[in-house]
């Protein structure tokens, strides 16, 4: 089967233009994306290091909520989650390795659904849809990663302390 | 002076590969920068339409603030902000292109940090620093373009409202 592209253009068309073989173009591919699934993974393994671990082990939902935003916050500042913006581009893995980034953003979507459960349980969660919740919380500290190397004046402890309050009270009655 | 890009292949070099002119490839880049600023250009038009107008005509800050929140998701979901997601492609764009855009950008956000300015005048405001509670509000709206198509089995109306009271809760005491 020849395989088109874009505009009809032929996988051999765009090696010829490349100045590449065939072979070689899907080698470059798959390179690439190789590269892109490790630096995901790498992303994943520091957020269960520094955010996911960790607040497991605090048993009170609050204070696991509290504890997830914080580092999560501090991740992103320190640089070891600086590789939150590449997610966008995970759309270029095979079906196979995206499907496995997905199985793991989506375990960390349901530590943190799984803390609004506990806490709308103990009657602190304020009338709100868990699942919109979590979205929205997360999309606020990741957003993060977007905006601050405009806004660097601010101070790390204080965008930290700011972003917890402002989930917090998103989310609980208090 | 020869330009030199990436691996120090000329702008000459690149004409040749992708078989046109030097002129040929300045104009075609020059062209999709236009169209990218045409379509930023068009959305920011759509959200002076649709959200900033009409929330411009209400005194009540609370209330003003809960139709810009409400209309600005609105305006997603419609699709009449549907080019939100090309705001990432905006380095793209030439010097005053950038700043053209760039000015836009800061009066929405100047709008919603003059309401939350009369919301603390008025002793409604939470402990909260107003630039970072703008940026969190506005960037919980505009991430929903990236994980609504995800879970479209959400309905929307009631999405909008969920986004409101997220918003509404994080900023204001209530």
């Amino acid at each position: 089967m020849v395989q088109k592209g874009y505009g009809g253009t032929s996988i051999s068309d765009i090696a010829q233009v490349v100045g590449m073989t065939k072979a070689g173009l899907y080698h470059h591919i798959a390179g690439k994306q190789d590269l892109l699934f490790q630096i995901l993974q790498h992303a994943h393994d520091e957020m269960e290091r520094l955010v996911i671990e960790p607040a497991k082990q605090v048993g009170d939902p609050e204070r696991r909520l509290i504890e997830i935003t914080r580092r999560h916050v501090r991740g992103i500042l320190d640089g070891g989650l600086e590789f939150t913006l590449l997610y966008r581009e995970r759309h270029h893995l095979d079906d196979a390795q995206q499907e496995t980034i997905a199985l793991r953003t989506r375990a960390y979507l349901a530590l943190v659904g799984a803390t609004l459960q506990e806490l709308a349980m103990e009657g602190k969660l304020r009338d709100l849809d868990i699942q919109i919740g979590t979205i929205h919380l997360l999309k606020t500290i990741s957003g993060i990663a977007d905006w601050y190397p405009m806004f660097s004046e601010i101070d790390e402890d204080h965008l930290v302390e700011q972003t917890v309050n402002f989930g917090l009270s998103a989310i609980l009655k208090r």
